[in-house]
Parts: C-alpha cells; sequence; structure tokens
C-alpha cells in the first residue's frame, strides 16, 4: 500500500507521477504477490479516478500503456496477498467506490477480528455486498450513514472516526478522495505504517537530527519505509497507533489519534521483524536487519554450540547467521547457493524426485562443506518440509556436523491479524519438541531462539521506552492476542 | 544443455523421465533466459521424438499436460541466450530434422568462429537453410554426404570428427539419435561439459576416492555439474577437449578425442569462473565459488586499503568479498538488500527517476553502512552503470568512504566464442583508466584484479599441472584468442 | 438473458444443467457480444453461487474447467452490449451480491431512462457504488431496505414491485436467489421477454392447441425464444407488460402484474423486429422473419419499381427481399457473396483502400448482376457509409440500374431504452432526404418503408387486437417516447 | 496463395503494400483456417525478407505493428488446412530460406502424390528436413543443386522445371525471390490459380472484351479471384496448366509450359466447384455461383418432386436451390435461420445434448414450415451426422414432407491432392444407398445428383471446349485418379 501527494501541480511532474507510486509499490512486493492495483486522481480537475487493477505480480500488471492512463497527482496502490477472501480478480485493491459525497478508495493491508459482526451490520443496513473481502466490507462501512446523532455528511474523518471505534484492529488504511488521502493505522499499531518526505535529490542524504527543513516535493505514506529511497524520499516517522494522518497539497496533518479500548497495550506485529518485513526498513526507530542481528546474537548467547563455521539458509537466516557468527566468533561461510529461477513444481510421480525436490532450489558448495562442523541459522520453522532435505544435501557434499539454529520462538498459533499461518495441526512445532524436531529432520541439534530472546533483541535498542513485551503481538507464538477474539471463530 | 539415457526400460521409470531432463534444464537456467526446448526419444520401439520449445523461461515453457507428451527414455533439453542470431521462436534449441539416417536432435553451446565459411560450404550444396544461426549450421553440416574417400553412410561420429576438423572453435554439443546421445568438447575445451552418473538416492553422498564401483540407473552430460544433485547424480569428470562420448543403454564411451590443430593449447573460458558459470558447478577439478574466493584473497593482496567493513554488491561479488574478508582480517558485512521483484523499467520521463533506479533493485542497510569505510566488491565492470548509483545509495545512507575493488580484470575485447561482450566502445574499461572511472562512478578509490592474479587464482588448487595460462582463454582480457580469427570479422 | 429451474435434482441431470444455460446464451449472442457471464446456484444444498463473467464472445469466455466450477440446477446468463456503462470487466453482467436475506444475482436487458434520480436515491442511503451501469444500481435499489410502512424483511416480490414502481422503464430483469427465479418486464414491455418448458425430447414438435399437458423437466425465460431448441424446450408465452413471474422446483407462478403509470399504452421496441431480434424468433405470436418479409411486401406496395431482379443486402434484408420479390412478382437472385472472416480492419494510408474496404466483406456474383436492373433492399440505413460502396461494386460488376428499397423509415431520433443509436447529426436520415441520399450514394432510386406501412406490417396478423401505434415505441423513427423523459438528458 | 508486384517504386505506395496482400489473404480464408503468414520483400534495396507467420485466423495473426514491419513492394501470403503434415507452427507457410543463390520464400497449396520418393531423394543427398510437410520438401528439392548435365547455379526457371518433371501433381506454388515471383500451376492443373491486374479505382468495371490497354499498377496472382475487388485488381486469366509465370517490375511473362506425362488430359479439381471455392470467384471462364445454381437446375431435371417449397441448408446449398427452384418453378423460401456465433462444442454428457446441438447452428423459421412439402437441397454430404437433426429440426417445426437433393454425387473415394476427405469407412455413401440413407436419415426422399449431371453442369458454358470429362478431376467420385497412385499409398 502506497499514496502519495504531490505539492506542485506542474504538467511535466504530473506526467511522471504514476511511475512514483508504482515504483514505491516493487518495493511491497514482498508483502504479497497475488494481485496489485493502482488508483489515481487528477485532484482539482477532475470528477473521477483512473484505476487498474489485476492478478499476479506488478510488472506484469502495468505497462507503459496502462501508466499513461492513469493521470494524476495523488494515488494509491496496493499489493495483495490474500487472508480472509480468496485469491480473485474481483478482491483486488484498492477497492473505488462513488459515494453520495465524491469517490472513495480504499487500500487495505491487515485483517479485521470482528468481520462478522460489522458485515450483518452493513447487510443490514441494505447494502449488497459483492465479496468476501474485508476490505470491501470497510469501504461500504464508510459510506453508510452513521445513526443520527453521530457524524452525518461528507465528514470523512468523522466516518473514519466511527469506523475505527466499531473494529479497533487490525489495519493500515490508505483512503483516497478527490484531493486528499487519509493514512489509518489501527489503535493497537498492530500493522505497519510510516510517512516519508519527497525532496530534491542533492538532499537525500539522511540527517543526524530530526530538525527538517527542506521544502517537501511530496509526501508519501507506506507500509514500509524500504521503497522510499527508490522515489526519492525520505523517512519521516511512522504513523501513531490510532492515527488519521491527512495528506493534502497543503502538506500533512494529523487529524486525531484515536484511543485503544480499555487501555490495553500497543500490540505490533513482531512478526514483521522476523519475517514478513524487508531487512532495509524501519521499524519503531530500528532497522529490521540489524533487529535480525541481534536475534543471531542472542540465539548464540541462548544455544551456542562448537563447530566450524556458522552458515544460514539463504536469503532467510543470512542476517541472523552474521550475528551469531560475530557472538560466537565462529566464522561465517555460505554452503548454499539459490537458484533464482526455480519456480513451478511439476507432478513428481516418484519419491525420489520429491526427496530431491529442495536440490532444485539449492545447490551445496561442496569445498566449504566437506569435513565441517556446521551451525546452519534459519529464520523460522513452519511446517518443517524443508530443512530436513536441506541438511541432508549438505551431509551428502560431505558435512560432518549440522546444527541448526532457528532465529525465532517456535510458532505455534494461528494468526487473525493479517499473517497467513497454517492450522495448528500443520504447525511443526505443535506435533515434535527439538529433540524429536532434530531427529526427524536429520540434525545433530535443534534450538529455537526463546520468547524472551526474540523480544529482548527487538528491544534492544529501545532503551528509553517502557519495556513491557505485551507491546508487541505475539500471539502466534504465546496465544496472547492483543484483544478478544469475537467468540465464533474456530480455533 | 543437459541430456541422459536410463539403462533400465521399466515403464515405472520412463515415466517421470522427463522430469529429469526439465530439472537438470532448469539448474542450467542462469546460462540462458530466452527460449528452452527438450526433446525425448523413446528408443527401441518409436521412430520419431518429442519435441517442445518455446520463448522464455523454462517454467513458463513447460506443463504437466506438455510434459506428459514428452515421452521417452533418452532426451536432451537446451536453453539459450543468443550470440549470433536473434532471439525468435526459429531459433530455439534443440533443433531436430530428419535425416536419410534417422532423426537427429542437436543442442549447441557455444558460438563457431568460421560460421562463414562453414555457411557458404552448406548452401553451396545445394541445402536451404532457414535461420541464421549457426546451431541450425552444425545440424545441417552434420547431415551433409561428406566428399567421396571420406566416411560415407550412416556413420555418424565419423561425421562429427568430420565437422570438429571443419570448425575446431566453439561448442559444447549434445546430439540425439533414436537410441543414443553424442556429447562433444570441441577441441581447445572452450566452453564446458561434464558427465554425472545418477545413482540410487542413498549413495549420493561425494568420495573421496575415484572408485567408483556403483551400477549407473543411468547418465547425464551437461555444461555445467550444478543441477546433478536435484536429478540424483553424482559428478564424474569432465569431457575431455575434443572428446567424442556415445551414451547408451550399455552406459558410457569415449569414441575418438579429436586434436586441436597445430599443438595449440587448451583454451577453457575463464570468463566462465568469473562470472558466467553457478558458484556450485565444478570445472577441472575446483569449485567456482572457491576460484571467485581466490579471486578475493588475490586482490586483497594487490589492493589492499584501510577500512572498516567489506561488503559486496550482492550476490555477484559475495564469494569475492568473503575472500577479500578472510584475506585482510577486515570483517564482512551486508550494506546492500536486493529486491528480488524488480523486472522491467517502464519509460521514465524523468532524470530524476532514472538516477533513481538502481534504488528499485538494491536498499541500503544504513544501521551497517552509517560512518562507515567501507570496501565494495563486484564481480566485474562491463558498461558501468550500476556502481555508480550503488555509491550514492551507500553514501546517502551515511557511508564515509566507498572503496571499489572488482575481482577481475578490465573487459577490453570483444568474445567471438559464446559470450555476449558489449563493442568495444561501450566497454568503459577502453574509456576511463581506474583513476578516471574511480571519480566518474564517484568513489574512493577503484582497482581491478590483475591479469596474472586472476590466472593465479584458477589455478591457485592445479599445483601439478602445467602452468601456462594460454591453458584459459583470456581473450576478453588481453585479446589474445585461442586462433587466428577469420579475415572478415568487423573488430 | 437465460435462465432455468429443472423439476427433478437427479444428480446424472444436474452436471449437465450449465451446458443448458451456455446453449441458451449462445443463441442470444446477436444481443450483445462485448461480454457474458453465468450464475448459478447449487440449490437447497449450497449456500453460494458459481460465478463466471469475462469479456468477449461467449465461445472464449467459457471452456469446459470453467463449466465444471459452474455446478447447480439453477442458474441465469447474460450477454452483453454497453448502452450506459463502459464496455470493461467490472460491468460484465449478472451482477451478484450477498444481501442480508441471501445471495442475490441480477441480469438485466434495456436502459433506465431515469437512472439519475435512482442513482441520488442509492447513494443518498450510504451505498457505494463500484460502477456506473444502471444494472448495478438496480441489484443496490433492491438490497435497500424500502422506507418503514412499506416492505421489509426479505419479501423480494415486494421489493421487485417497489423498484418497479420507481422506475417504471426499460429492462427486463431475471433476478435469482439460492432456490428460485424471478423473470421481470417492465410495465411498458418495451424489451422482450418470454418463457419456455423443457420437455421430454420426443415432444418437441409445435401444438396446434395451447392444451399443452406435457410434464415440465424445467422451465426457461429468454429475452428471445430462438434458443429454445437448442436446449429441448418450447416456447409458451410471452412474459406480460409488468409481471413478476417466478420460476421454482414447483413450476412458475405470476406473482403480480405492475401496471404502467397514467393509464399509458403497451410500448413495445418496434426496433426488435426491425433489426435488433434473430429471424426465428416469435413476439407478440408472430415470427421475427414473418414480419420482416411483411415489410417488403409492403415496401413492394408503397415503391413499386420495374425491375429484373431483386436482391438485398446479405444476410441482413433478405427476408425483406423475398417479400418484396413475391409482392411485385419480380424474381429474387442473389448478387452478393458475403465473406465470413472479415473482422479487424487495419489502419489504411490511403484513400484507394478505404474505398475498397466493402469488397472485404462482399463479392458480386458478376454473372447474376451483369446487365441487369436490381432492386437492392437493405433492412436500415444508420450513417450511411455501406450502401454507396456496395452500389459501386455492384455497378463494375456490370449492373444496369440499382434501385435502393429500405425495408424501414428513416431513423431520426436517439433511443434511451436500450438500442444504441447514433447522435442525431451522425444520422444520415437527418441530413439528406431520400432524393440526395440516392444521389450521395449513387443509386437510382432509394426510398423507405413509411412509418404507417412498418406498423401495419408489424400487425398484419394481430387483427383481433387494438389497432394503435402508441402500443409499440417508435421513438427512434417518429420522437415520440413512451413516457416522459427526465430533463437532464442532453438532446 | 497471394503474391504481388507493384510497378512504380513510390514510398506512399510501399508503405501500404502488405496490407494488399493481408486483404488478399482475408478472401481466401475459407481455404484454411489453421494457420496463416506473410512474407515480403523490399526488392532492390534489401538483402533480406520480412516474415511473420502464426496459428489460427489472419486477423488475430496481423496485427497495425506487425503490418508495419513487413515492409516491401513485394509479397506472398498463405492460409493452411492441413493435409499431410500436422496443424502446427512450424508448419505454417510460405517456407522461408537462405540458399546459395539468395533467399526463397515458397507458398503452396495442394498435394504431392509421390512425397515419399521425393523425400528419399532429398534426404539422400544430404539435406535435414526440420517437419513432415510436403511444402517444406518442395522449398527444398528447389535449393538442390540438380545433378550434372542439367541445370546448374541460380537458374531458377530451370529448377523449377525439374522439380515439375519430378512432381507432377498436385500444386499451385507462389516462389519468391529479392526481386520477382513465379507462380506455378502442376502440369494437370489441378489446383486453381488465377492472374489480376491492379488498375486505377475508376477502371474496375468487367469489360465486355479482353482488350484491355490500361497500364497496370501491379500483378498480382491468387488461388481464386474472389479477392481481386477488394484490392483494386481486375481478373485476367487463369495461369495455364504447367505454366511457369514471372512476376516483376517489367510486368508478367510466361516463362515456359511444362507437358503432362503421357499425354494425359487436364484434371481441374471438380470438387473446387461443388464445395471448396468462393461462389463469387471465377474458374475457366465462369462464375462458381453459376455452376452450383446449373446443378440444382441438373439436380430438379434428374430428379423431380411435388412439394410447396425449395429450400436450403445455408449457405451451402442456396446457389444450387434456387437454381432447383427456377427448374422446378416451385418457389423458394428460408426455413433455416443460422446462428453465426456458434464455435467450440463442450464436452456434453447426454444424449439429449448431442441430439439437440444443430440446433445450436441453425433455428427454423416456423411459419415458413409449418404444414408444407418441403425440398431440401444441400452441396454434399460427407458422414451424414448433420443432415438427420436437421430434418428432425424441421419435423419438429411443422414440416409436413421433407425431401433431400444433394447437389453432388456420393463421395466415395479419398482424395490424395490436396482436398481432406475422410476414410472409406467414414464416408456415409460407401455404408448407405439412397433409399437407407433416406431412411437413416428421417427423409421422405434422398438422391444425389450424377456425376454426368455435375459434369454437364460443370460445362453447361463450354461449349466450345472439348468435352471430355477427363479434364475434370472426379477421383472422390468415380476412383479414376488423373495419374498412377504410388503403391505405397493406403487405400
Amino acid at each position: 500500500m502506497y499514496i502519495q501527494e504531490r505539492k506542485k501541480y506542474q504538467l511535466e511532474k504530473t506526467k511522471q507521477f504514476v511511475i512514483f507510486t508504482q515504483s514505491g509499490l516493487v518495493a511491497l512486493q514482498h508483502r504479497g504477490q497475488e494481485s496489485a492495483g493502482i488508483v489515481t486522481s487528477e485532484g482539482v480537475c477532475s470528477k473521477s479516478f483512473h484505476v487498474h487493477k489485476g492478478m499476479g505480480m506488478i510488472n506484469n500488471i502495468f505497462n507503459d500503456e496502462i501508466m499513461r492512463k492513469l493521470k494524476g497527482n495523488l494515488g494509491i496502490g496496493h499489493t495483495r496477498y490474500s487472508t480472509s477472501a480468496a485469491s480473485e480478480e474481483v478482491n483486488c485493491q484498492p477497492f473505488v467506490v462513488h459515494t453520495a459525497h465524491g469517490a472513495l478508495a480504499v487500500g487495505h493491508n491487515g485483517e479485521l477480528v470482528n468481520t462478522e459482526s460489522l458485515r450483518k451490520m452493513v447487510l443490514g443496513r441494505g447494502v449488497g455486498l459483492s465479496t468476501h473481502s474485508d476490505s470491501e466490507l470497510i469501504t461500504q462501512a464508510l459510506c453508510l450513514n452513521p445513526p443520527e446523532g453521530e457524524v452525518n455528511g461528507p465528514d470523512w474523518p468523522a466516518r473514519i472516526k466511527h469506523l475505527m471505534q466499531l473494529a479497533p484492529l487490525s489495519y493500515s488504511l490508505v483512503i483516497m478522495q478527490r484531493d486528499k488521502i487519509y493514512g489509518v493505522r489501527d489503535p493497537y499499531g498492530n500493522r505497519p505504517l510510516c510517512l516519508g518526505k519527497i525532496v530534491p535529490i542533492g538532499n537525500l542524504a539522511s540527517r543526524e537530527s530530526d530538525d527538517d527543513d527542506d521544502e517537501a516535493e511530496g509526501w508519501v505514506i507506506s507500509s514500509e519505509s524500504c521503497g522510499f529511497l527508490s522515489i526519492g524520499a525520505r523517512y519521516v516517522r511512522e504513523v501513531f497507533p490510532g492515527e488519521i494522518v491527512e495528506l493534502t497539497r497543503e502538506g500533512i496533518k494529523t487529524i486525531e489519534i484515536v484511543e485503544r479500548p480499555n487501555k490495553k497495550r500497543q500490540a505490533f506485529c513482531i512478526f514483521e521483524y522476523v519475517y514478513f518485513a524487508r531487512s532495509d526498513s524501519i521499524f519503531e526507530g530500528q532497522m529490521v536487519y540489524s533487529v535480525r542481528m541481534q536475534c543471531g546474537r542472542m540465539l548464540a548467547m541462548e544455544s551456542p554450540i562448537e563447530a566450524d563455521i556458522v552458515s544460514s539458509v539463504p536469503e532467510s537466516g543470512t542476517a541472523a547467521a552474521h550475528g551469531y557468527a560475530r557472538e560466537s566468533k565462529i566464522p561465517f561461510a555460505e554452503v548454499l547457493c539459490k537458484n533464482r529461477y526455480v519456480g513451478r513444481t511439476f507432478i513428481q510421480p516418484s519419491t525420489r524426485l520429491r526427496q530431491l525436490g529442495v536440490a532444485k532450489k539449492f545447490g551445496a558448495l561442496s569445498e566449504n562443506v566437506k569435513g565441517k562442523k556446521i551451525v546452519l541459522i534459519d529464520d523460522s520453522i513452519v511446517r518443517g518440509n524443508t530443512i530436513g532435505p536441506i541438511i541432508k544435501l549438505l551431509r551428502d557434499a560431505g558435512a560432518k556436523e549440522v546444527h541448526i539454529r532457528i532465529a525465532s520462538p517456535p510458532l505455534k498459533y494461528p494468526c487473525y491479524m493479517g499473517i497467513n499461518i497454517p492450522t495448528r495441526e500443520e504447525l511443526i512445532a505443535n506435533k515434535l519438541d527439538n529433540v524429536k524436531l532434530a531427529k526427524h529432520v536429520g540434525a545433530d541439534s535443534l534450538t529455537y531462539l526463546s520468547v524472551e530472546g526474540l523480544v529482548e533483541a527487538v528491544r534492544y535498542r529501545m532503551d528509553n521506552r517502557e519495556s513491557n513485551y505485551i507491546g508487541h503481538c505475539t500471539a502466534c507464538l504465546t496465544g496472547e492476542y492483543p484483544d478478544e477474539l469475537p467468540g465464533d471463530l474456530d480455533w
């Protein structure tokens, strides 16, 4: 999800505007590869929006001809991976509707936990919903005239606030109208959202102080900061939990900060650090890569082992492996070479080929492996299907010992807030303990990082802040959800 | 290019055969992404071949339905990147023709240096050629009845030998007939080709000794060894320069070893080590990754510099960077995060976005960079367009110094033997010396590895062998070609 | 538009159900080639619908795999040509929404004349509309909770009736719910809609009497009867103007007949007879072909001419030409041969090729033409671009005289009820009278059928009925619209 | 197949040239819908050809972008339906090869009867053939250096003549070189080929006399004359059996007329008249439509019947039906309405839907049918699967009697010369006589035209010519082939 408002309405710049949106979106492609879309608005001079959405990867959805049609100096984009609704054309985002108060486009990252009750309310008001997507639900809920006495008419911030009170978890939203964009982060801060400022290209260097006097050429709001440099923007700050921020040609403005119910704690998804985010993104003032490296250091402290080399499953475990190597003083060396071209797997009629499947994806660097005791780091284990064949690959290449170290705690619980995690039955950590799992995958030993270790790694650089791990959502690891879940969810 | 002959004709195994070929081909995808093809033969029972070819990546060309049609227990495959002929459907390989002596399929890696004279000869014999591809030329040249007195009739080895004498450079070939496959490497050994043995899956572990008593379940011949494990094959040896090797259901057999003209030296392409091959492949008894690491060590010895960290442009420079780090004792740290999803670039109307282009591909890991003196390693510089923006990216992220070290010598001359290298005018090394280039790209310093250093790195593990660098082709670096080039080539 | 309810829920029949829908739809393809869709329902056992829609022709949208997914024993289909909203994926019909009272699918043929006021009402109730299509508007209007005091809850017939009172013109609708389908025709009967009965295949022969005792195997409702035989159905009757008919597994039932406002006359679109409908369809108890033939007879009486042969522009004018020939006793002969394969026209750089364009579509049967005086019949003239080149074609082939006779009156006014007619400026009949038009196109003479003649031809077989031509909508010919048009329409 | 040479090399005209070729090809689309291709040559100024070929219909293969690439003022095109080789991309025509004497493009209509021996000869000369197409075979045979003593060097007419002596049946060829096109018709004249002259657009009217003084703006050679008007060309004459005609910028010239072996008779395919050709084409000085009409007259004389109306299966039987009606004085009336949009047929799980299949393609015009005795004319019966359901359709619509009259004799023998006719076992005429077939399909009576009747109809206008029906090939009706067939053909 990605939005932008440019301050100066010069024709030459307007022409290139959508490329900003598309470039920013490419930097968020890792957050969703199922479908993508961009909606632009010409702002003052035009009544309607320009929309293009499609299934698949951004580079296959947009081409020069389509880009030319997406005119405007204001736009939002979205890349999707499906949580609630199916992966189909109709569920592509942003959703665009015509309302009594002008056109509206909505992009949503996250997943509502009280979808069912909100859906009943919207249907009960006489609205037909064309999909099962909670993002369409949010859109139509924003359109509904609020009950008498509350907000009425085209007061969109009031409508947004009303919705946030009805559904406090979990979303980051971009909401575009003719000439403005609202950025919204849920009161728990469960999903990330941050602000960037487009500056003259000579001023892109990062600053020591926060004292930022440069005139903005535009503003951008995004789930992650990793794409900012690719469009010439500088990171400014996170959107606060519960904040409604407005972007117009006049600049950015905080409209309101909606409180969490019952004084609950903030609950930023810790899995963004572990797995989901791109390693050069910044959350809570720190780079994701640094947190991952710190996880590796914690892991080395918690689960030391004598070995010749530390290595990783590329590329997911590399940052943690470098952390482990530094802490343990064991040299880092690459042991696996990744084939970037592996895609579809065909029906495989023999057990043999199934067993060899991982060798299509990774090649062993045999001269680095032969006769070595190896500590192999990965970021997480979900179903546990891949690590076994990798260990066999290394043993066939001559490894003497293979010790697995996982730079996150065991995944045990489902997520209802926007991360697709398999059912409890499929999660290997619910079936086998460390010793049995080590045996199952053929490792000489296998240990996970502890929850405390992970939380400490995440908070390592946040010395001055309140240190209580309810401040991060660890539900998938601990089962402690940030808010009550509706009774009808089947877990 | 990839071929295989299975020894036992069991139906169950025959069904899965083509998956071996396709899997092996996926491991060679880095050698060519323009088009690919597979031809299979049912051997004893069938008169004709099954063929499927297409433009683009292997995963988009083959699907389960197509795979089911590719029956047989014998097959060759090819992935292409174009050197001589255009990137079009008609030039996809393998080429298949019906001849007076049965069907023939040919896959070719390399580029003929005397195409023009061979082409004139073939056309003069009354053959119409449907493409400008030198691979079709090779195929039709094999079909031609040799002049009286020489070989005649269906003696294919003699025809192959005859062709090798007419055109000694540069090719590795797989030539399939109804029930056998010939593997052919040019007399100079310019292009790589190696043999693997398919063994029971429990026996895949690499061996200390060459004493290999396992019964083969099949044989495979391939440009590189990197895909062998993915099909359950064990590396056996290289095909010798000038060797014609025959694969049948009886096993493998060397038919002949054709000599180089005028006692010239062997000339294996050194650029395979530098850039082209996958790092887990084995050439001349050593792993490509190890050679690249050794290049980094040599570079550290030749061009030392004081710095805080050694890093690389991922993933091309990483092996050398680890070598440089070990030799220099400067710690290795990642500084760039690669966006795997960058593809097509759209028309960019502003200078600004063009300058920012590289930021779409790489993100700076700012916390690893800030305030640091960095040695940045890459494998090679061709046009020099990318390294400048990368340096700016690092400086904007706070790097104090950026020193570029290139793990290969300057590229100065065109290759006529299978590697696409731009014209001399486009090669930046022909325009700017180290000092000027450093200034041009904004580096604090920039040096290349010397030719001697590269050759020494390549020969580091070959103590017992004849140590003369004419044994490798370094034409693109030195202009010393392994054989005379025909006069009509315009360089 | 096409629907069906099968009485017997046998598995074997259910499997084939969607093929009935698809076959029926193919017979309606002439009514719209822009997009098509089918929605099926499994009735008792399933909560949701199966939907497939796409751009283009039916045969390209549906394939066996898609058909297998469209399970159920109840379904509606739609083929679209755009009148109000753009020709885009989002506007494909049927529209499907989830409502507080179950799923709802709507297919719409026609065009609302009071779109603007209805749209304002729906938006004002807090609903976001995702398209400009008046068919989505109808769907959401049906979902809306009616005002207090009127219908409430899931009483769909009451909701439909309410809508019909808000918007009396122009539509035929099929509205599907879980286990029933409503067929709805607007109170003016402007768009056609008829009922068919699926009978055992041996009983398909048409009956003299209306006494139809066969047990129905299912029921079908369709814009035209022409597809009935292709699915084994027998024509039963038209849906009455204003009728809401319900199809369930129990059979068909008239729910209500909504009256026209202010005792206005019925207004069935006369252009369906002239141009739009397939010639084997039955409207008002008569075959369209017979009416067209009768138009030809009337034309011969109104505009006789001495000639050697009567012919037609195939295939649009052939029925009328046979009528003209019979009445005038001049023999019919074909003079033009149609190339069925003409499709796209490429950019034509020369005037020459533009003039020859019609020769791509038609070939002159020169031996039938040479030296002949020809009366050439066509069904209508819109912009007048085609008839001139056809006349030249016949003259080049040796025709002595070419007299044009048009089997309908001049088109002079726009239609706001579902037929796409160009603007008044583009209609050639608003620019040139008969004499000038004849000269313009190079005809020896040119006359139209009179409005009276057309109406008489349409009523020729309706002796017993009220004979007043306000009973048919002739707005495009006379400017007399069946109801007041909203002020904001720009004509 | 379609070719053209323009006399004047004006840039403006050159730009539009390929549109001439494409337009002409569209008029030949009925001759083949599997694949199509166009090759153009820039003549004097260019070394090589521009080629585009593809599977499917012309309108889907060519677009504006492709057309722009097909530069030149000389070109040949081809539409293919497969006889010998499979319907695959590689078999698309024209075939283009590079030869020792320049580029060569060949388009072939027909089928060689001595493929096997010619193929052995070409393979034996050391040429690899990439397809089983006899069109590739012709191309490579033209490239081969003829035996000593015969023609040698680039004397293409001599090479063509040599080929015609090796393979006298059956083909029409267009052979393009850099700056000229040869049109070639086999010595038996089995396949049609004719010449047209591009004239100023005002001069297109057909002429009484052959005295044609207009200066040509270009020349065209085509299998049929039906497309001439669409490119502004006037029919000139047929290419003579055995003629090699050369088109250059200087005009047209007969190079040679190769004689038939053993004084055999001319053998123009009579099935072109019956079925294959478009009805406005001219063969042997007469319009195909007129011959078909005459077949209807002959049929009325041979097989009269008392009836109310004569009708046809549209559109194949319409010309003959008009002939039958004129001769018998029974009025013609349409009884079937064709659905132009019927395409693909999906898997049909029930017998019921299979029986109803024809109702998807045709609708009965019930008011024309009810209570009538009908004579229904069709052009031919092959497998006999369609006529039965059509008769049932008419009976269900109320027909009193249905008498089938086929305007050609029974199809009994395979064709080896370019027409795809099913095996003898599949031909219904080899299984059932008239009486049994009538019963089988449910007709009140069924008769064919006699062979004598057909031949008389074909020769009706050729009073002055030698009247011997060996002058037409009637092999599929009589088993009398124009020349000996090779022994290895399996009939």
